[in-house]
């Protein structure tokens, strides 16, 4: 470990901060409750150690600026989230945060400024556990949050609002921290991978292609109830079976094409008892692709099989079609400079696309964004089981340090 | 229906007895609950208007005898059950009860006795729905019936023994209730099929083969949960595809042999979300068979497909082995001769396997057993929109009457 520049005081800090939860045996830290507040405190201590002015919006998001060399420079902005899911694990979101205010104690340590300004940005809600809202901070800071969310409330009845309040915010004020394009060159997010793909490919690193669209379904296969014992093979229209196919034929498009995800995670027999042939069979449909052309002609292809299932069974099916994300592309000049980062830091560089949903979507809407996936161990996440190496966390600083020192005269003068 | 001599009659006493009913807007007549207490009080009434000799036994049969031309001669035993489900059909155990006595009722009416004597018996217990035991009645008769079952509890813990006393019976007296094989020449069932073959088929009537033995598995298949969005397809080790092909694989075999069934009736995939690859799915698995040897090699077929699908896959198999019921054959020599009564009625025979149980199940300890299938509306049976038309009651009984004209003087003599 000696060898890390970075790794080893990341990691103390990743640790220290999992140590603000709001229960006292795991990691829980919801939107504005007192774990996160304190939070934001220590996130805010850590932000001027590093040399950062630092503030906190009106939405509760801690933003760190670290001045370019000339005043009122446009700045590259790097963040994620310090919200978490209950029973969380500790990279998730931390790791981008504490990374950005690593990358800027560097230059402030060598007494560097950079033709851009940084900010370092701590979001406040990304996971959207407490609230029925998600990305507020991200999209707070984007300029595309929606007034009502203000009213939006938590399992206790307490309006995001009140929360905000509590918490020494005026949400009210929230358009006033939407940013100016013209202010904002880039929004670099470094995030653990929370898959499996960089681990098995033993590369510490990768370069976030796109956020994947996602569309999901209900499907609903009717066919006819009947008695397991006295209803013979070939008088069944057993909704079971007609969905096992369906099953098998989401699992052959996901693979027909590089990059598409196709998953049923939920299935239900009716009237499922073990001597009765199900009559109805409801599951769901998630698919996610990088590429929204992908995505949909993957949609078609299962809606002509399904379709052509249910013809072929005499069962009939009905689809709900509840969810059409587009997916966001990440900014081929940044994908280009990150790769060149990491290919300089002496790695193979990886591009994939980001199967999770991050604060950099809402960044989109801003300006051009860029992610750093992390390695995790065995692509686990949202769980306490949630790992990463020192070593893999001082490369991306390094990596991160690197991109920024390359990439700022790049962006100041594109 | 003026040219039917049996049906009008027949049917308007089914529907006389589905008023005896513990629930006013439905059929619901549990073992020994007041309503089933009433009809057998009913039935007794009926079967002394028929001529016969009525006695309630110690597990509450209603056992109603017409003696043969000589006294102390061997009997005929036809029956079924005259309890139900919750929420029952009308035919389903009624319709075998009432065709037998308006079969003896015929006899009475013609002057007529047989070489043979003919009881008609009300089992009480077939359904087991109210105690955690089933064929009570049937396993009495047959002297069969566990010693233990007296001490058996409903819901509100009141034992079967307590049951019986307050019905009048005495329970402890069970044993001397056990008919002895020399007295016994032969047992028939009437029973509605349950099943959509005659139906589909066009056929008034069916001659059951065999009640087919049945086994029973719980699978539980283990791979790897995981974000659908962020493990690729070629990383995952998804539990419900996998199940998802051990379903078919089952449909495939059911369809495989004649007379075999093979049914998946419950499944459930965790941790279940939409977003959430399956790590573990549990399905049942239920294989009838009139053959015991296809269908245990139906099982090992399915043990071995199973087993293939899990190792390709990279998940994990665990099978238990629930149930696993032998066939019970019907005599051959009653199929030949209850086939000839069809045809002399007039109507091509057909020989169909029962897939659900019946009390010739208990009684096939005892002697020779047949059992005579009536065609129900759609299958539909343990539900209000179970139906029979007047037309097939009254072949039922008149192909009874026949058989019993024409078998009495074989079985006698055989």
């Amino acid at each position: 470990m000696s060898g890390l520049a970075f790794g080893p005081a990341l990691m103390a800090r990743l640790h220290e901060l999992a140590r603000f939860s709001d229960e006292p045996d795991r990691l829980t830290r919801l939107y504005l409750s007192p774990a996160h507040r304190r939070a934001m405190g220590q996130v805010a201590a850590w932000m001027t150690e590093a040399g950062m002015a630092v503030r906190i919006d009106a939405v509760g998001n801690v933003v760190g600026r670290y001045e370019a060399s000339q005043p009122d420079a446009p700045a590259v902005l790097i963040g994620s989230h310090i919200d978490t899911v209950i029973d969380a694990g500790k990279y998730d979101g931390a790791l981008g945060v504490l990374a950005g205010i690593a990358a800027v104690d560097a230059l402030r340590r060598a007494g560097e400024r950079l033709p851009v300004a940084i900010e370092v940005i701590a979001f406040g809600d990304e996971e959207g556990v407490r609230f029925p809202t998600t990305l507020t901070g991200s999209r707070t800071i984007a300029g595309t949050l929606a007034p009502g969310v203000l009213e939006a409330r938590d399992a206790d009845g307490v309006s995001l609002r009140e929360a905000l309040a509590a918490a020494g915010c005026n949400g009210d004020a929230f358009a006033g921290c939407a940013r100016r394009p013209e202010d904002t060159l880039a929004y670099l997010e470094v995030h653990i991978e929370q898959g499996p793909v960089l681990e098995a490919e033993n590369l510490p690193v990768g370069v976030v292609t796109a956020i994947n669209g996602a569309s999901r379904w209900r499907v609903e296969v009717t066919g006819e109830a009947g008695h397991a014992g006295t209803v013979p093979m070939a008088l069944r229209r057993d909704a079971l079976a007609a969905a096992a196919e369906m099953v098998l034929a989401v699992e052959r498009e996901g693979r027909a094409m590089e990059d598409l995800v196709a998953t049923v995670g939920q299935i239900e027999a009716r009237p499922g008892a073990v001597n009765v042939v199900p009559g109805e069979v409801r599951f769901t449909l998630d698919l996610r692709a990088p590429s929204d052309a992908v995505r949909k002609a993957a949609g078609a292809v299962l809606d002509e099989t399904f379709a052509a299932i249910a013809e072929r069974r005499g069962v009939t099916l009905a689809i709900e079609r509840f969810q059409d994300a587009a997916a966001v592309s990440c900014d081929p000049a940044l994908i280009e400079q990150l790769t060149a980062a990491i290919e300089r830091a002496g790695v193979a560089p990886r591009l994939l696309p980001s199967g999770a949903g991050h604060d950099a979507m809402a960044l989109a809407a801003l300006c051009p964004i860029a992610m750093l996936f992390v390695r995790c161990a065995r692509g686990i996440s949202h769980n306490p089981a949630e790992a990463i190496s020192a070593a893999d966390a001082d490369l991306a600083v390094r990596v991160l340090l690197d991109f920024l020192r390359h990439a700022a005269c790049d962006l100041r003068t594109s």
